[in-house]
């Protein structure tokens, strides 16, 4: 698969959007986004745990129950959750202007927010950016409509690929957004994903249910799960292959550029979160089954201590075989290892020799990886999580007033 | 029950002391303590559920399992934890000499360590410290005490009540130490609660485990689980009064006083939580279950974003709905109301008019509740926790180097 240009526009037959409609307290911000495929598409979803559950969150699900949508439409600024029946009869309001506007049905039009919780939707400020969406669409919009659903992060997020399969190529790309209230225990975040290949929706949903589990569930910036977090991807089959079939070797290479592009897309969330300044892999092996080792490296990557010590490049192993200790995960701490990248400063469960300085080398850098030897079994998995710093703690203590 | 002064030495027959043996990089700073009873008394712990245990913690889970001992002996500024054999071999040394000078066996000494993980004891100053601790051992030598085991907690806690029963009074006093590394899922950070009742190691660890669940596995300061986490209660029986038996009204004062300063040094080690400027109370009623209301309460409590925006003085009740919301509870989220003291800012699962300087006044109180009920069930619990304040990053990200 090769890297290229333009997001959820790289992919035949779709066009994006955003524009700033208001909705930010900040004038001239990009709040609203629009993504809109030429035919329909099959359409496929993950969304938030959240007992707590935005309005929009639940219009996507009944539009993912039947599989089949056009356009997204997004707002950022405000989350339309704990908004009650006023909140639901807002999104209906905005997919039904969209759809108007775009000459398909409402229930083609998902229609996801996020921002500040507990305020209904200015609603005329949506419908005007829903009409310069419109007006704005083009091919090359995927850029803006990244820009437009950022909230705290700082650098908006696209990533596309292009994928070889034996009659031709199809693409798959995405925006996202992320920066705080990032757990991993759901699809995280707001993301969307368009691809130009023919996939059923059943199997599309397969797909990414297993690519989140590897991707967005295995990060972390804090640990809150958001009421709003949603995945979307469109499939509009417009690359002209025929459908993708379980069981072929298209099929496997298209599941492993979702992978793909939905980890880059999550360690770029990471890398944003609010207040990071390091984006640290957890890689726990020998575990004695994959479970244990994402049961540890969650907790590492969870873990307050963990993160703070990133933050001050301290090789502080003790805190990291704690973390390990206390995770639930089964092993015998005697045989616990733990690196820094390639430099070993645990070793049987004790202390090691090792050489501070480089330790703390290596911690300088804005990337580097915590590998967790639990033991002798089979069982690995890959985490990925910021450290803690004060600018986290001065964006969420001022977030709101 | 009334409170009396003198903490760990308050009951009768016992006696304290504190000393600097030089195990601190800051010097004059106590380091060791002993607590010593002047008979054979009953003991009872409760211990970190954390697999990676200090070796310490490993020594006195045995001393508990035969329910008898008569001395305690606690080293600040390391943890011996992650030490192998030679940690447990530190142990035994640090006991045979406590128990040579005392005159009594080795196995009726508790040794505690907390601090730094991963280096060995300096066995030279700890025998010192012994020698010096008992040397120094008076039955005003509690404060002594309390202050040796601190490590980045910035106040001394002690608490002792006196219990009226039918024959006579019974004391209970106790000294802790928490500061961070304290999550709530077991008996958080180090405890030593001393009575001169009389009661069966049995009784006494069911009543402890019972007083635990309710105080120190409710509270939390970060979310990480130590390795050292250490509550011993010695019963020495010396206020002559009559064994303690289950079902009577004596036993059922007992417990309840015991819940009480257990109580009261757990709120005390949250307000000196590491980087802490508030107690924050998380009440949560009309849940299906008491279950459910401390694990929704749990959450909350843990919460990054809810703590920062303790610390923010923010009234962002959308971060308490969503804590609540992903923490596992079941309720139904149309149902939630939610109160800062007796201010409410939630109500029926979505916004109400509330007057937010009124609630900001409330939360730069140095101690406020957040109330939350999740419905009509009979369910509730409460829950205690600090703000996350620039500081908490600041000492953690310096702890060790």
């Amino acid at each position: 698969m090769t890297p290229v240009k333009g997001g959820v526009t790289a992919p035949k037959g779709f066009r994006a959007a955003g524009v700033a409609a208001g909705l930010k307290r900040k004038t001239g911000r990009n709040d609203c986004a629009l993504i809109v495929s030429g035919v329909p598409a099959t359409v496929a979803g993950t969304f938030t745990r959240n007992r707590v559950k935005a309005a929009p969150v639940r219009w996507c699900e009944r539009i993912c129950a039947q599989g089949e949508a056009q356009a997204i439409f997004v707002n950022s600024g405000n989350a339309n959750a704990c908004t009650g029946a006023e909140g639901d009869a807002n999104v209906a309001a905005t997919a039904r202007l969209a759809a108007e506007r775009l000459g398909i049905a409402a229930e083609a039009v998902c229609v996801c927010s996020t921002g500040v919780i507990g305020v209904q939707l200015p609603m005329d400020k949506i419908f005007n950016g829903i009409d310069l969406c419109v007006d704005a669409l083009s091919d090359s919009g995927s850029a803006d409509a990244a820009a437009a659903i950022m909230t705290t992060d700082t650098v908006p997020k696209e990533r596309a690929i292009e994928i070889p399969l034996s009659g031709g190529t199809v693409r798959l790309g995405g925006i996202s957004k992320g920066a705080g209230m990032t757990a991993p225990n759901m699809a995280t975040t707001l993301t969307f994903l368009t691809t130009d290949a023919a996939i059923a929706a059943d199997d599309l949903t397969m797909l990414l249910r297993e690519a989140v589990r590897v991707t967005f569930n295995r990060m972390c910036v804090d640990n809150d799960t958001s009421t709003n977090d949603t995945l979307l991807c469109l499939a509009n089959g417009q690359a002209g292959l025929p459908p993708l079939e379980p069981g072929t070797p298209e099929y496997a290479a298209f599941a492993a550029a979702l992978t793909e592009l939905c980890g880059q897309l999550a360690r770029m969330l990471v890398e944003d979160g609010e207040g990071a300044t390091k984006l640290v892999e957890i890689a726990v092996e020998g575990a004695q089954s994959d479970e244990d080792a994402e049961t540890a490296a969650r907790a590492i990557a969870q873990s307050q201590l963990c993160k703070t010590a990133f933050f001050g490049e301290d090789p502080n192993w003790g805190r990291f075989a704690c973390a390990a200790g206390y995770s639930g995960a089964h092993f015998d701490p005697d045989h616990l290892d733990i690196w820094i990248d390639d430099l070993q400063i645990m070793a049987a469960g004790g202390a090691v020799a090792f050489d501070e300085a480089e330790a703390t080398a290596r911690m300088k850098h804005p990337s580097f990886c915590i590998r967790v030897r639990l033991g002798d079994g089979p069982g690995h998995a890959t985490f990925w999580t910021s450290d803690l710093s004060y600018d986290y703690v001065r964006i969420n203590a001022a977030y709101r007033t």
